[in-house]
């Protein structure tokens, strides 16, 4: 579904032309020509004759910006030098870096920020342990951590694979919250070995991000975290998905006059993700789901049921239905998917309940076509960038995180979540909200701010 | 025998007076009279006849502080309003951070620092794993690891508390040669889980500097990461110890003109650091050396060798000497102290050869009180920044690390050690060498490049 070229693919072709014939003026043509889009030209005078000119455009994916240096090269009087990935170039030496927030100009302040000084620093926090919150960057800090057995939609690919996501994670902390994280990439994927490393580098953090570990891998590992340590432990893939498609169902609700415990929803995916969003709208009021996986809606009556599973058929589906997902979708007021390519058309959307809500969230490519879907839909929401309501993490993350360690909490409840996602779904006003407007962009300077402090709140109120 | 005022101790006293009496005149005055160092009045009007100013003062100890502000109370109209803890305010809230390095400004950015962009970063390192040290921060970064068990002279605080030596640390390693290092505190002591754990979390790193882990432990640390990691493992309590030593005792043979080969050296201390001092020596060419720890002489007959100590014997000694430091150091062309304050004293440095040299490195209290070393000894060294010839790490790893990384080492050697040792040394010229310069400034611009090229050479020419 790449068909249109994309910021993420885009290329800097550094070439020479003479100075006075055509090609400057042809070259936008060039590009356009070959279903590229030109976002910059570089001119430099090289010699009495020649212009060196980057050309930067975006493409839609390596092989289209192949076919555009192609159309390039064949200009009259165009020599090619170089072509850059800029995506690449961004990436080269990595994209984060320590920096000491004091000065170590002179002896005295060697003095007093490492031996001798910093010795009764650390004798402080020998007395009183408490004081590792006040004087360290256990303040502020937070561990992304990953195994890369389930690295974005890449899959199983390892530690090494992750790092740039994992920096890229570290990034966003950062300019979304201020929150000084690093990621540690794992080299096991062993649950016993993953949780026993964790909870042993943990001293010097505030609280763990864990990020693309597979399911069920990652339940349990969560969960046993969560009883060994006393920082906040929490699961991108799993709960920052689960806020945002809570805040955002809470908004495209408010669009079509209707209440999370009178809604039928479908839910198509029981991974992480799925079973994240599926807690916290029960939480949330949610009373009628019902959750397919790849063998159809899950019920008790199933013998292949494993124990998150069979949590699932406890906890929803009361009236046992035994169907597929395209027979729970119809007459549903909600469908929400977190797993697969394209396995709904717009003729199931019809079939839904009047005022139908459709998350479509599997990427980068939605369980239904969205332009499809916007046909018979009220409300449609997918996890991509180029439509309207982009359920996107970022919404969530870093503010959580943030309300986290102001209150020093030492847990992460569902209850923080909520007032995560509803703190989130306020940002939208009245007069903003619609039905391409459910979730705010995740450059909105109120989002991280706002849940921030919902989630402070919650937590000091769960102390 | 922390007898001088030191900016480590230094506190901001904050306080009132009236603004046309004699107190302002009378403040340094009582500083200096209770024995400290006034080094800032910082002055505001508070109101029409009152003036508020912060007195900054170097004091001995925290004892010596309280007697300070004691003198300035008494003093006729001041109000003291509060006292601040210079070393304890740059601590707060921890004294690094992570920085982004590439821009996040708008939806572009953020497409290519994170997803979709990155998913490209992440699946061309899974093709090649070695674009790891390309395309990500481990090109750049080190881990400084402890688990808290041998803090400074502290002994065992436990990881949280070590956590701002090592945020120091980690600060220095910015500051001196660019490196990004982020610290990590182990929660165990347990020698098999430190070293499964670091093995665990090293895919992210360039290098792991392990830091303050008590002796035998470190030495089969460092040696089983060594065998299984292919990052350089550095234990800088004996390695950066040992170049530097190295460094300033070739400098003061330099001095006295003596060769290494033929000099008889008495060492007292045969934990983490002297092990490592005596290899590197040993390395370097030295062929008399008599080590002694709390029982005497090590040598082949004695009983109580653990495996650590046997090799001391097989590879030192080769007189069989069995008696005390004291018999070791008489005649002795160089005494080096890696041991205990006190042990030694000026009438044991006056038996030593001519042009002895005494290093004395113990912290904060050396082996041998240095002014009465320096009546009977031609070069005298400490660990301490106020006396000359100042033994310091800080001169060593910062450098050592850069110049694996820019080497991408996989390993670190004794030919890398001695290489920055000799680079090291040669940073103080002919010019400028003399019994109280035989190592240079830690804020010297020279010694983190010199070292650096010289352990990058050396590491290039071990591939």
């Amino acid at each position: 579904m790449a068909s249109v070229p994309s910021v993420s693919y885009s290329i800097t072709v550094r070439l020479e032309v003479p100075a006075g014939g055509k090609a400057v003026s042809q070259l936008t043509g060039a590009v356009e020509g070959a279903g590229g889009i030109v976002t910059a030209l570089d001119l430099t005078p090289a010699g009495h004759d020649r212009l060196r000119i980057d050309v930067t455009c975006a493409t839609r994916d390596t092989d289209h910006a192949q076919e555009i240096v192609d159309a390039l090269e064949q200009l009259d009087g165009v020599t090619i030098h170089k072509v850059s990935d800029r995506t690449f170039l961004m990436h080269l030496g990595g994209k984060i870096e320590m920096q000491s927030k004091v000065p170590l100009r002179n002896r005295d302040e060697l003095s007093m920020a490492y031996t001798p000084g910093v010795a009764r620093v650390s004798l402080a926090i020998a007395r009183n342990p408490e004081d590792v919150r006040r004087l360290t960057i256990k303040r502020n800090s937070v561990a992304v951590i990953t195994d890369g057995s389930a690295v974005l939609g890449l899959g199983n690919i390892g530690p090494a694979a992750a790092l740039p996501v994992m920096e890229g994670k570290a990034a966003l902390f950062k300019r979304f919250a201020g929150i000084d994280a690093w990621p540690i990439c794992l080299d096991t994927q062993d649950t016993d070995e993953i949780v026993r490393t964790v909870q042993i580098l943990a001293p010097a953090f505030g609280g763990i991000n864990l990020e693309d570990i597979s399911a069920p891998r990652c339940f349990e590992v969560e969960r046993r975290l969560r009883d060994l340590l006393d920082i906040p432990v929490f699961h991108d893939d799993q709960h920052g998905t689960a806020i945002v498609v809570l805040s955002a169902l809470t908004n495209a609700l408010r669009v079509v006059g209707k209440d999370i415990a009178d809604v039928r929803i479908a839910m198509a995916g029981a991974g992480a993700a799925g079973n994240a969003v599926l807690r916290l709208l029960l939480h949330a009021g949610a009373k009628h789901v019902v959750v397919c996986d790849m063998y159809g809606a899950v019920h008790s009556g199933r013998d292949d049921l494993d124990d998150s599973l069979r949590w699932v058929a406890e906890n929803t589906n009361p009236e046992g239905y035994d169907g597929d997902l395209r027979g729970a979708v119809r007459g549903a007021d909600v469908f929400i998917g977190v797993s697969a390519p394209g396995i709904l058309t717009g003729d199931d959307i019809a079939t839904m309940n009047d005022g139908a809500v459709v998350f479509a969230l599997a990427n980068p490519d939605p369980e239904v076509d969205p332009a499809a879907a916007r046909e018979h839909a009220a409300v449609v929401a997918t996890g991509r960038s180029d439509y309207p309501n982009q359920i996107n993490n970022v919404l969530a993350f870093p503010g959580v995180f943030r309300g986290l360690l102001d209150a020093q909490s030492r847990t992460v409840t569902l209850e923080m979540l909520h007032a995560a996602a509803r703190a989130l779904a306020d940002v939208v006003t009245d007069g903003e909200l619609g039905p391409n407007y459910i979730v705010p962009s995740v450059f909105h300077p109120d989002v991280a701010h706002a849940v921030a402090a919902a989630v402070q709140k919650a937590a000091e109120a769960a102390r």
